[in-house]
C-alpha cells in the first residue's frame, strides 16, 4: 500500500511559505522578509531596520521541524530564523538576508545544527557577510549519541538539544554580552549537550507516499529527524523501558559523549516529533526524572517537556540532558516571549513532589451509625411514615417499572428504583437523624449514590443534595418550607440534567406536582389537601408522558412511534413515590387527630 | 488489519495518573492532589491550603485531551483541573476533593464541557460542595457548530472553545472580581464561541485496536473528541477548502450559534487534535485569517494556533471563534503561567502584515559589466595570467579527474571543475578588475558559486571569499599577504567543511602548501622560490592521498581497499591549479626580467 500520506496542506510546494505566513498571522511580534518563496526569514518584528543594538542570533536550517527554529524567534531568544525547504538546507542568499536584515554593530551569531548542508551554507553566507564588514561567529551543535563516534567529518547531527542552545545564547545576547561572550556560551552550551530519540512511525514528506519501513510492532532507536533509517529497529516496548534504554545511551560511559557524572546537575528536555501526544510526553517525563536522579545520581535541576525540534508528522519523542550550573540555569529560566519556548518550567523544582492530602469531607456522617434509638419527633414520625411508603411503593412498582422500560429504554428502571428504596429502608433504621429533616433528606441523597449507578442515581442524589440545601435554611419546617425545596430540587436537576418540562422525563411528574403545591399553598388550602392536589398532579403528569416525544435519556434514540401509550418510567416512579409520600402524611395525619 | 494503536506508554490503564506525574515534574507551579488512582487533580502548588483569597476556577472532564485542562492550571487560568479516565467523566469525590481542596472564602466557579456525565458528576459535586458551606457557581460550555440545533438536552457538545473560557473566567478570577462577576463573564464568553472540527484518522484508546473507520483518501468534518464518528465523512481536500467550509459552518446564518456579523470583531483558535504537526495548524492559521477579514467582514483580534483540546492521537484539528469585545480582550491578554496557554499572541495585531523588503547587499557588483577594457598594472597582469593559467590546466585535467572520481566518488569532478574554469576564464574579460587582487578573488567566488553546484562550488567560494576578506586588509599585497590568504582560506574551509588534513580532500593539497609557502617565506626565500617550493609541496601532498582512507565526502562510503593507489581528485585538482598560478608567475616575472 503506497499511499499519499494525508496531510492538512495545499500544494505540497508550499508548505514553508504557508507555514510562515500563518505563523506570523498568529504573533504580532514577528514579521517576515519579503522574497518568497526563495528567501524564508521569520525575525523579531521589532528588530528590523539594522539598528539593533544587541548581539543578533541567528538559526535556522531545512523546513519540516516546526516549531523549530522560527517558533523560538522572540526577545530573549532568537532574532532571525533562516527556512530553507522541507529537509534541505536554506540557500546562502536567504541567510545573508537574514544577517543584513537584523545585525547590528554588535554583530551576529549563527547557531547551526551539525549538518553538510548547513554548515556550508551558513559558513558562506558568514564568509560573504565578514567581506561585507558584519561581524560574525558560529557556533555548530552536534548533539547526537546515537552512533559511536565517527570517523570522519560528517560527525553528530544536530537536533533537539539546539533549542537549548539558542536560549543560553539567546539570554545572553539579550543581556548585553559582547558577540564573543555569547558565542562562548553558546559553545559551552553545545559541548554540554546530548540527545538521542525514539519513533514509533516514519515522517512522510509533503505530498509524498507514506513509508512503511516500520512494521506494526517496531520502533526505531536513534533516530534523524530527516526520514533517515535509525540506528536500529526494535520491538515496541513500554515507554519505561525505552526511557531507561534512550538514557543509557546518552550518558554512555563508552562514547563520554557528555561532560556528565554522578553529583552532576543536569536539565531534561522531552521532545516530540510531530504527531506524539502530550499525554505520551509527560509519560516519558515521569520516568526520566526519577531514573536520572536515582540511578545516575544526576540532580535534575528543569524538565521542559513539549514539542520543540520535529521531524513532519513522525510519531515519536527526543530526549535531550545538557549539564547545567548557575550561569545556564540562569539564561534558561531568562524571560523570552519565543512562542514555543515553554512556559512554567522555570525555577527550582522541589527536590522531591509529594502529593497533597485530599482535603477531608466537613461532614462526614454517611458511615456513621446511630448509636442508639432515637426519640422520635411529630415531625419525625411523619418524615418517617412518608419514606416507607415512597419506598414500599417503588418495591412494589418495580416490575411495572421494568416493563415500561424495556419498551422504552434499557429496561431496568423498576430494578434501579427497587435497589434504592431497599437500601433506603434500610437505611433508615441506623442512619438517618429522622427529627432533622433536611439532614434525613441529605442522607437520602447518599444513600441512592452508594448503590444507584448511572444518570438515575445521580440526578436523585442531586434532588436531595439541592433539597437538603434549600431545607436547611430554615429552623421550621412547614410544607411552605417542603415546596421551596421541592422547587429547587427541580430546579438543580433541571439546570445539571438539562430536561425541561415536556421532555419526557421524572421532572414531568415533579413539575406539575410543584406548581400545584405552591398554588394550593398560596391559596390557602391546608398542607395535606396541597399534597393530595399536588400528588394527583405528579400521578397526571407521568400519564401525560405517553404521548411526549423523548428529548432526553435513552428513550430519544427511540422511534417516537414505539413510545406512544407507553408512560415513561421514571416519571412515573417520581409520580409514584411523591403519591405515596403525600398518603401517608394524610393517614398519619387523620391517625393522630381522630 | 486490526493492531493495537502504537504509543508510548505503559499499562494502558495508567496513563493518567502517569501524565500527571510527568505535569508536576515538568511544571514546578503545579502540585497534584493524594488519592490516586481514584482522585486526579492537579491544582496550583500555591493555592493549596483552602485560603487562596480569590474565586477559584476549576473545570475537568474524561482523560485524552492533554494539555486540556491540568495544562491550563496556573495563576490567571485554572486554579485546579479534574481528570477521569480516559474519555470518562470524573467521579464526584474526585471533583469535591478538588474543590476542597482550594476553594476559600471567595467561593468557586465550575466550568465544565456540555457532556451529560461532567454535567450530573459536577453537578452533585457543586450541590454538595454547597450543602457543606462553599459558594459554588458552574458554567457549561457547549461550543460545537458541526451538528444542526438539537431537538432535546444532549445539545452542543463542549469543544476547544472552553479552552478561551478557561481563559476568560481565570483572569477575570486573578482581576478580584466576585464570583457571581467571575461566572457572569464566563457565560457571556460561552454565549459568544463556537467550533466545529476536522479529523484526518480516527484516534486509539491506550490498549486498543485502531479503528479504520476512515478510508486512506477520508476525511471526518465536524468531529467530537472521543473517538465518536464526525457528521460526514468526504473525500481529502486541501486545508484552504477545509477551513473555508468549516468557518462557513461555524458561522452559519442558519443555526444562527455565534452572535457574529459583518462588522464584528472575534479571536481565532486552530487547534490540533494530538498528533497534528505545528506546519499543518499555521496553514490553517493562513487561510482562516484573511477568509475570516475578507469574506466575513470579521476584524481578527487575536490568532491562537496551537495544541489545547486533543482526542488522544488523532490527526486533524478544529477551528474555533469566540465574538471579542473590549472586556474579553482583556482577559485573553492578562498574563497568566499556566504551561499550555500559548505566548505571544497578546496584543493588538496589525490590521494586515506586510513582509520586510529584503536588505539589498552592499556590493552589488556581480552583475555589473566593465564598460571599458582595463589598463593593468604589473600586478594585474600577473594575476591575469595566474587566472588564466590555473583555469587551463583544470580544463586540461578535466578527463583525468573525472576518471579518478569514477573509482572513488561519482565521476563529475573533472565536470564540475572544468564549468567553474571555462566561466572563470569568461567572467575575466568582462567583470573582474583584475588591478584589485582581493576584488578579484572575491568575484571568482562568486563565478564559482554561480556555475559550480554542490559541496565543491560553496567550498570554492567560501575560500575564495575568506581570500577576500584577508586580502582587502592590506593596501600593497605581496606574497606574505597571499600567504596569509591562504592560511585564512584554508581555516575557513576546515571550519565549515569540517574537513581537516588526513581526511582525503583539497584541504591536503593546500594545507602543505601553505605550510611550505610561510616557512619558505620565513627563511627569506625570494617569492617566486617560495611559490614553486610550495606548489611542489601541493603536488606531494595530493599524490599522497592515495594512501589515505577518505573521512569526508562520497568517498567515506567507499571500502578503503577502493581507494587504494587512487588520489583524491579534488586534492589533484587544487594541487594543479596551483602549481599551474605558481609556474606562470614564475614566468612572468621571469620574461619582465629578461
Amino acid at each position: 500500500m503506497a499511499l499519499q500520506g494525508k496531510k492538512l496542506i495545499n500544494n505540497p510546494d508550499d508548505v514553508v511559505t504557508e507555514f510562515i505566513e500563518g505563523l506570523v498571522e498568529t504573533y504580532p511580534g514577528l514579521q517576515y522578509l519579503d522574497g518568497f518563496p526563495e528567501i524564508k526569514v521569520v525575525l523579531r518584528a521589532d528588530a528590523v531596520g539594522g539598528a539593533y543594538d544587541k548581539v543578533a542570533v541567528i538559526s535556522g536550517g531545512g523546513s519540516g521541524h516546526e516549531p523549530a527554529h522560527a517558533g523560538f524567534v522572540g526577545p530573549g531568544m532568537l532574532t532571525a530564523a533562516v527556512s530553507g525547504d522541507v529537509f534541505a538546507s536554506p540557500p546562502v542568499d536567504s541567510i545573508l538576508a537574514a544577517i543584513r536584515a537584523v545585525t547590528g554593530t554588535m554583530g551576529c551569531l549563527l547557531i547551526i545544527k551539525n549538518y553538510t548542508g548547513d554548515r556550508l551554507n551558513f559558513g558562506l553566507a558568514a564568509e560573504q557577510a565578514k567581506s561585507e564588514g558584519y561581524k560574525i561567529e558560529m557556533v555548530i551543535v552536534g548533539d547526537d549519541c546515537a552512533l559511536p563516534p565517527p570517523r570522519g567529518i560528517a560527525g553528530r547531527r544536530g537536533l533537539a538539544g539546539t533549542i537549548l542552545v539558542h536560549k543560553v545564547a539567546g539570554a545572553a545576547a539579550d543581556a548585553g554580552l559582547s558577540l564573543a561572550d555569547v558565542a562562548a556560551e553558546a559553545k559551552h552550551a553545545s559541548e554540554a549537550v546530548g540527545t538521542m530519540g525514539v519513533a514509533l512511525s516514519v515522517c512522510t514528506l509533503p505530498g509524498q507516499v507514506t513509508s512503511d519501513r516500520l512494521g506494526p510492532e517496531q520502533i526505531e532507536l536513534g533516530l534523524g529527524i530527516h526520514g533517515e533509517p535509525g540506528a536500529a529497529v526494535v520491538e515496541l516496548q513500554t515507554v519505561d523501558v525505552v526511557v531507561e534504554h534512550v538514557l543509557k545511551q546518552i550518558l554512555s560511559q563508552e562514547t563520554q559523549y557528555l561532560p556528565i557524572t554522578r553529583g552532576s546537575n543536569a536539565v531534561l528536555l522531552i521532545n516530540g516529533l510531530g504527531a506524539t501526544p502530550v499525554m505520551e510526553l509527560m509519560i516519558a517525563a515521569r520516568k526520566a526524572v526519577p531514573e536520572l536522579q536515582l540511578e545516575y545520581g544526576i540532580a535534575v535541576d528543569r524538565v521542559y517537556t513539549g514539542t520543540f525540534m520535529t521531524s513532519l508528522d513522525m510519531a515519536g519523542l527526543s530526549i535531550t540532558i545538557m549539564r547545567s550550573d548557575e550561569n545556564i540555569l540562569q539564561r534558561l529560566d531568562a524571560p523570552t516571549k519565543a512562542p514555543a519556548w515553554p512556559v512554567g518550567s522555570e525555577g527550582n523544582r522541589p527536590p522531591a513532589k509529594f502529593p497533597v492530602p485530599v482535603p477531608p469531607s466537613p461532614s462526614m456522617k454517611d458511615d456513621e451509625i446511630l448509636s442508639e434509638r432515637q426519640e422520635l419527633s411529630k415531625q419525625g414520625c411523619m418524615l418517617e411514615a412518608a419514606i416507607e411508603a415512597a419506598a414500599k411503593e417503588l418495591i412494589d412498582l418495580k416490575d411495572n417499572l421494568n416493563d415500561w422500560d424495556s419498551k422504552v429504554g434499557d429496561g431496568d428502571c423498576g430494578t434501579t428504583m427497587y435497589r434504592g428504596a431497599t437500601a433506603i429502608l434500610e437505611d433508615m433504621k441506623t442512619r438517618y437523624h429522622l427529627n432533622d429533616a433536611a439532614g434525613t433528606v441529605n442522607e437520602i441523597g447518599s444513600t441512592i449514590r452508594k448503590v444507584m449507578g448511572g444518570t438515575s442515581g445521580i440526578l436523585y442524589d442531586i434532588l436531595c443534595k439541592a433539597a437538603y440545601a434549600s431545607l436547611k435554611q430554615n429552623k421550621n419546617i412547614t410544607a411552605y418550607e417542603w415546596a421551596d425545596a421541592l422547587e429547587a430540587s427541580i430546579a438543580a436537576v433541571s439546570k445539571y440534567g438539562g430536561a425541561r418540562a415536556g421532555y419526557r422525563t421524572m421532572l414531568d411528574a415533579l413539575i406539575p406536582a410543584s406548581t400545584v403545591l405552591k398554588q394550593s399553598l398560596k391559596a390557602g388550602d391546608d398542607p395535606v389537601t396541597a399534597f393530595i392536589a399536588s400528588s394527583e398532579a405528579a400521578l397526571a403528569g407521568a400519564e401525560s408522558t405517553k404521548q411526549m416525544q423523548a428529548k432526553a435519556g435513552r428513550s430519544s434514540y427511540i422511534s417516537p412511534d414505539h413510545l406512544v401509550s407507553i408512560p415513561d418510567p421514571g416519571a412515573m416512579a417520581a409520580a409514584a413515590w411523591y403519591r405515596a409520600a403525600a398518603l401517608s402524611v394524610k393517614n398519619k395525619l387523620h391517625a393522630s387527630e381522630s
